[in-house]
């Protein structure tokens, strides 16, 4: 196997690349700049010694503790809590939450194998217990197991001061009810707002 | 920009990959092996040094010349003529051919400033005149810029004893005729073949 057929092979592992794109991705740097096929292989090389997880909220970060954690400008009344630590930029993109972030590292499956002891939960609990926080939003996948797990942080906040609330679910904005599936549709139904 | 958003923004370069997968795509490496992400890009960063064009045929190798045109096997009185390298491999992959290869290096094409003196034809017209070779078969896209190129060069082997083919052009195997562009269509029924 040669250079060409290994970095395709590379390639078509990871995710949404399939062999034909692979080949097509390792043909195009072959026939684009050596510098620049030089400086990507250099960020992939170097992209674990460059990023470590933030030991407060668990997201991707250089400096520990990360940027968020430690920013003077965010509302540290505010926490919200999500499965993985690309929901943080998903959240950030959307500029529409000001507070800190918690990252679960997984969502409670008990088909995977997953339980809340493999999730951050416990420093979860230390940080609303620490007393800074007013609000948890939960901002799990609304799906089974994303519906589980915000079940199960709001009964071990049952007794906590602080408020918990969960993102809306229903039609995405610019969709088409045509097009919404049956859960969908019956959750917004159910989430119905005043006007 | 951080390390994530650097890596993020250099793979949404490729092509095939826009905004999203390539964020896809750099969370995947991080939650992945730190072995696994090193390794590869070690393979892209290196993939310049280890690969360079045959001398001979113009296709990406390791060793110069390439193992088909050194390799004892290959009938060396057919050659077959192709845009770019990839197209190597996509002959290759598909075994029917066992002849030598020779790479244009891109198709005459006036509107892109591509003339016939930018392809390697000068090469292909000494590796002819060697004498060894008694058939060219052209393997061009069967585009506006591939039939141009392939009309050109069957032009300057005209006085030459070597027989000049092209691929046949028609529907795909396994096709719909109802799905089938009208010159598809038009080239399968001139090239219709007699039963």
């Amino acid at each position: 196997m040669n250079a060409i057929e290994e970095l395709t092979e590379s390639l078509s592992r990871l995710p949404g690349i399939g062999k034909k794109s692979a080949s097509r991705i390792a043909y195009h740097l072959l026939a684009s700049d050596r510098g620049e096929c030089r400086r990507l292989g250099q960020e992939l090389a170097s992209l674990h010694d460059r990023i470590c997880r933030c030991s407060v909220c668990g997201s991707y970060t250089e400096t520990d503790p990360c940027p968020i954690c430690t920013s003077p400008l965010r509302e540290r009344g505010l926490l919200c809590v999500v499965e993985q630590p690309q929901d943080v930029r998903t959240i950030e993109d959307s500029r529409e939450f000001r507070g800190l972030f918690h990252v679960l590292g997984g969502l409670i499956s008990p088909l995977d194998g997953m339980g809340p002891e493999q999730l951050s939960i416990p420093s979860l609990m230390e940080r609303i217990r620490a007393g800074e926080i007013t609000e948890v939003i939960i901002a799990t996948n609304p799906t089974v197991e994303g519906d589980t797990t915000a079940l199960y942080i709001q009964r071990l906040l049952a007794e906590s001061p602080v408020m918990v609330s969960r993102l809306a679910s229903g039609l995405p904005v610019g969709g088409d009810l045509e097009y919404a599936d049956r859960l969908t549709l019956a959750r917004s139904f159910r989430g119905r707002v005043a006007l």
